[in-house]
């Protein structure tokens, strides 16, 4: 296959991955039959076609596509979002609230169509288990999964007015403001220096010192603790935007708060008094007393704590996949950015659940192929670092940059669901997380960002969560989170014992000494052959108690060697049991739309100079309407045509939308354009006598004329992708009435 | 076309009215253009065909389908949707929360197929404008609408333990136990008696007494208010199930409350302090200083705050209507049954937009002719009331019954949504509320109730609003609520002119004068006209000061015959302005998956006598997947094949759902039954030979041989009512092998 510039490389790229999945899923089936001369031979063929196309492959990921002029374009894009309604600010006739926004008819449609791929692309074809969980979530669940304590950001308060910021934004803000200023001021030092040069020397190299310091303090604010924050607060002298003094920085809970139930709690039994019932006692006991809860910050939880009945409807096997689509909610500080960083957001999350053993993937080989934009952490710190674009998924594994296979096949499949979307290749890249910024969770992550006009935005993240949640539910509640592998014949394992003195420990742990016995048998093997190694070395060893790491107070018992020691043995054994760990592909659904509409906006001069029009390019597939039905006038005549055209896309499950307004047809071409309907269908005076309409292409603005009879068969088949609009172009013809356009 | 026993009523009922739909379509079409002699023929036959149809309908839609055996199905069908994971209690490793329910992968997949359903059959059908608002409201906009004063249940307390119960549900419980006691009492009585028969006849007139009392509580407790339901308490000394006292009755606010943002309240600013403020001044300003907030008790706010603008997004043009689907939330006092009453849930919800002078529908025509089972408020307080069921939707309006065609049209719609989820048709009925039970802003509210093994449950509301939230919105902020009404020439319109004597005015009221006029200006022509009569019959007239009608502190203003007058002139008018009066259909999406999980259970006895088989026999529409793909056993070869059908299914978007494993055919079978698949593919050795595969129907468990090549068309065709079954097993013939079922 030769890359042609009829579709764009995006498209391309997508196809090609597919056919070589295809590919290697076929001689995969042909492999199993073995014993077949036809089968033999296409084997060979496939193989031969798979190396050209993993060839050509290759060469489109390498291309470098036109720029997009995101920020240029700002404005027209957003005139273009409020006019044809994807979405506006929620409670605009109340002044609105910042942070929430609804979706409008426009919007609406292409949230369907995107939320409908996702669901094919990941869910169905990934056979995932999708539920759909509550958005109410109560207090002992967010407390088990770590949010209630750490799911935080540092906040400070104008003493005088109570008006909150949130604290890395507001002084990064700050001493950037700062920054100018002494750089302005040094700037016009130089000037006046000129005039009396023997003066200034002095206050510069202050200046230079201060800058150094400042870029210092912006480039570790994200990672700052409280106390740390504080003294720079104090060292800048940092004040409220009304020049009143700051509060302390405080941690400020980012989750909504709220009660089930009519059972009322004392005025102050909020979080505080709850958190000393759970502590108390084991949480299941307590849910019914507490009433607090929150609004779930991600839908991760829900399939969590329903991880043992999906993998029984999964009939026992590991490993799988769980997936949600829903509501995500953030109490955010600083709300901004339309839908960029909001309070309330829709959001799609898969949990893949290995053996901790067995990272890999099924398909992995299906997709270890693609080129994959990298940015991993080492080229972050790096001055030069840059996105690595030339690098297998396949060598990025070996290397070591990319964890595991598992990962990296879901890196992949995302990679290609925003290029069906209409993502452009070249605004994509893979950012690994620095180690200080990873939520309290994660074990590694790597961020699809899109470039958008803001500049890069986290839009997918793909999280190592390990065995993070499961455990800490497994410990509150009591209940098995085990997985099983179970193997076709024994297989020999080794195993460590304890052997322990009771005796000794006993005398000296008294009634701790079982806790002993419970932290040991929650080791892995190889811990336990750590603390033998470590006993040898130093005849002692510091055990900690880390089953209820939330609360802080961490009991240490130090055992000696007499007291107990570790010996390997062997066993056949039919089944493995482990905690499954877990990768989480975790969507952003609002932000995808938000960069989707800047990659697609489009602009159009026309010859004649007449305003220039605006429209969006998006995919067939996530197109909010496939087609438009017009009429060149709203003569009545047309309209049993209308309603004839209309009944057909409906019957074929082609969603359209009439427009048979007063309005010229140029201004008509140029509402549906605006909301990016790829097809329209056009009755005139001509269909009246002989049936036949015109049918338009969105992005090439050219036309043909067709019987009303072919209309659903040619759209359905262009949508599918089974044929190109140019393949109708050349079977039908141009047609050219008048320039109707303008 | 005849009565034919193949398929269900429900399918025929839906099928002949889409025909006679299409057929009054054409027609009026055709009378667009009358100078076409075919056309006039076909004009012609077509009404004879509408006749003829007209009666199919009328015959299908009395005949009395079978009973369904709800209540003995009812453990089955709770077994099933806990193995199929149909849905679950949320949380359950935390013991659980009553009224949170999660949808599991077969539920997920079933909601998400009624969704799109819901979408096409309403939102694309009738072109309405879609929006997604936010769960998060404002407590201004809930202030406006009522919720927060009105939405409420009233609640009782036990002082000792601090439980809460629904006042109504309690109260009721209780004396039906007392009830039962006293009857009980009487029978031992009365056996009693037979010994010794001269003693309790004055013990059993009071009892006789205290039932026929205690009768009559219990029909109006629906009604009371807090004194009436206190009294009721102290009359028959209720107490708490521990045996305590009660507190007196007080309201309890459905909604879950929360609050935005950081900005911290004072101890106690709740709702009592945000309710000065919102009084005190326009609500839209207040906007930004409070930050307490609802999660919405029903998506209908989100789209009257926005209504202006999807009037704008609709060019101007009523009527029209905007859409939602998604999440709503009430805080019940006491949350049960699964599905029925839970706190947080999905709906559908349309408002109809129109102008109150024209209640009319566009295609009300396509739809009059239905005969809907009727349940108006009359019947349901006569004793021998019931449910009509021989009148047509068109004798309804005509008569009164429904009270315009709005609404009527609304009914007919949702009426067939229902019989295409496989709702049976005997159990629907349209039940009116009574006049003291509709919620605080309709005017008047017809219910589709389907039949459960709970008895009927509401399932669709359909509720005239009038212009109560647009209005309410209106008032407090100011933004304008008005539709516009065009015409296409001048018309003659009678207006009423207030003809005031201002000093007079002015010498009484003084700073309240404008108030006066404010109110005046509001007024409608009918309401001036009938203050003119009044102040000619009375020479005063008292004046109410309704714009704030929520706080209940309403002015009142004598006017006299000598300050004020009314004259009627006539005015040629272009267009006419009108706040738009609000047709709702609001729909339950999990009460209707519960209703449908009912209503398709079926079960299956073999002949040779081995275990019953539950299955589920949904529409092909909503089924969670549409196609299985089974292998006859799980040997390698078959592979290859299963791939194959699997890819060719995807590409054709039939859902499907693969079985490879090593259970046993019949085994495989249940289990997609299970779960409603309706097709099932199966691998066997032949496939290996001569590539066919048997497709099996699972409502009749028969089986056809086709090629692989033809499996999607044939599915499709299915799945789309192009073909029916029996069509395929006509033209295939039956496929036996050996009895596999079992």
């Amino acid at each position: 296959m030769s890359i042609t510039n009829s579709e764009s490389i995006e498209k391309q790229i997508e196809k090609v991955s597919q056919e070589i999945s295809l590919l290697i899923e076929r001689n995969e089936s042909i492999k199993i039959i073995d014993d077949d001369p036809d089968l033999k031979k296409e084997y060979e063929t496939n193989q031969k076609l798979l190396e050209q196309k993993k060839k050509t492959l290759n060469e489109l990921c390498t291309i470098v596509s036109q720029p997009l002029n995101l920020i240029e374009n700002r404005p027209h894009l957003e005139s273009l979002i409020k006019r044809r309604l994807f979405y506006t600010n929620s409670f605009e006739i109340y002044g609105g609230v910042s942070g929430l926004i609804d979706y409008g008819p426009s919007g609406c449609l292409l949230k369907y169509e995107l939320e409908k791929l996702w669901r094919h692309h990941f869910v169905f074809y990934d056979e995932m288990l999708e539920i759909k969980g509550t958005c109410i979530t109560p207090y002992s669940v967010l407390k088990t999964s770590g949010h209630v304590d750490r799911f935080t950001d540092l906040m400070i308060k104008d003493v005088v007015t109570k008006d909150c910021y949130r604290a890395d934004k507001y002084i990064s803000e700050w001493l950037k403001n700062k920054l100018d200023e002494i750089k302005g001021q040094k700037n016009d030092g130089n000037e006046k220096r000129e005039k009396s040069f023997d003066k200034c020397e002095n206050a510069n190299t202050n200046d230079t010192q201060t800058i150094q310091e400042i870029e210092s303090v912006l480039r570790k604010l994200d990672g700052m603790n409280e106390t740390e924050i504080k003294n720079i607060i104090n060292k800048y002298n940092i004040k409220s935007p009304e020049k009143n003094d700051l509060s302390d920085p405080f941690p400020f809970n980012l989750m909504f708060q709220t009660k089930i139930g009519p059972k009322e709690n004392n005025e102050n039994d909020m979080i505080e008094n709850e958190e000393k019932k759970v502590n108390s006692k084991k949480a299941s006991n307590d849910m019914t007393k507490s009433n607090v809860a929150f609004l779930r910050p991600e839908t991760a939880q829900g399939i969590f704590v329903n991880f043992k009945k999906l993998l029984e409807y999964n009939g026992g096997k590991m490993p799988f996949a769980g997936a949600q689509i829903g509501l995500g909610f953030r109490n955010e500080i600083s709300p901004r950015n339309g839908l960029l960083r909001v309070r309330e957001f829709e959001m799609g999350e898969i949990e893949y659940f290995f053996n901790p053993e067995k990272s890999n993937h099924e398909k992995y080989d299906l997709y270890k192929h693609l080129l994959l934009p990298l940015y991993p952490r080492e080229n972050q710190l790096k001055d030069d670092g840059k996105v690595i674009t030339n690098m297998t998924l396949e060598e990025a594994v070996k290397k070591g940059i990319i964890c595991n296979e598992a990962l990296a096949y879901f890196l992949a499949r995302t990679y290609l669901f925003l290029l069906k979307c209409g993502i452009k290749k070249d605004g994509i890249r893979y950012r690994q997380h620095l180690d200080k910024e990873m939520a309290h969770y994660a074990n590694d992550c790597w961020d699809a960002e899109i470039l958008t006009s803001y500049g890069y935005i986290e839009c997918v993240g793909h999280a190592d969560r390990s065995a993070y949640d499961l455990k800490h539910h497994m410990n509150s509640t009591g209940a098995n989170m085990y997985g099983c592998q179970k193997y076709d014949k024994p297989i020999d394992m080794e195993f460590v014992k304890i052997v322990p003195n009771k005796a000794k420990i006993g005398m000296k742990f008294k009634s701790d000494q079982n806790k002993i016995y419970k932290i040991l048998n929650e080791k892995t093997n190889e811990d336990l052959l750590n603390i033998e190694q470590e006993l040898n070395k130093n005849q002692t060893y510091i055990l900690k108690d880390s089953s209820n790491d939330s609360d802080g107070n961490n009991n240490t018992f130090e055992l000696t060697r007499d007291m107990i020691s570790f010996q390997k043995y062997n066993k056949k054994v039919q089944e493995t049991n482990f905690i499954p760990n877990v990768i989480e592909p975790s969507f952003g659904i609002g932000r995808i739309i938000f960069c989707i509409l800047e990659h697609s906006f489009r602009i159009r001069q026309f010859t004649d100079d007449k305003e220039e029009r605006h429209y969006l390019s998006l995919p067939y597939v996530i197109s909010p309407i496939k087609c438009s039905v017009l009429s060149i006038s709203n003569n009545k005549e047309f309209y049993p045509y209308i309603k004839q055209i209309q009944t057909i896309l409906n019957e074929n499950n082609i969603s359209c939308k009439l427009d048979n307004s007063s309005v010229s047809i140029g201004k008509k071409y140029a509402r549906t354009d605006e909301i990016g309907i790829p097809f329209a269908v056009t009755i005139d005076f001509q269909t009246l006598k002989d049936k036949t309409v015109t049918l338009r292409d969105r992005d090439s603005m050219l036309q043909i004329r067709v019987n009303i009879s072919e209309v659903s068969s040619i759209i359905s088949s262009l949508l599918s992708h089974k044929s190109s609009w140019s393949d109708h172009v050349q079977k039908y013809g141009l047609f050219v009435q008048q320039n109707l356009e303008n």
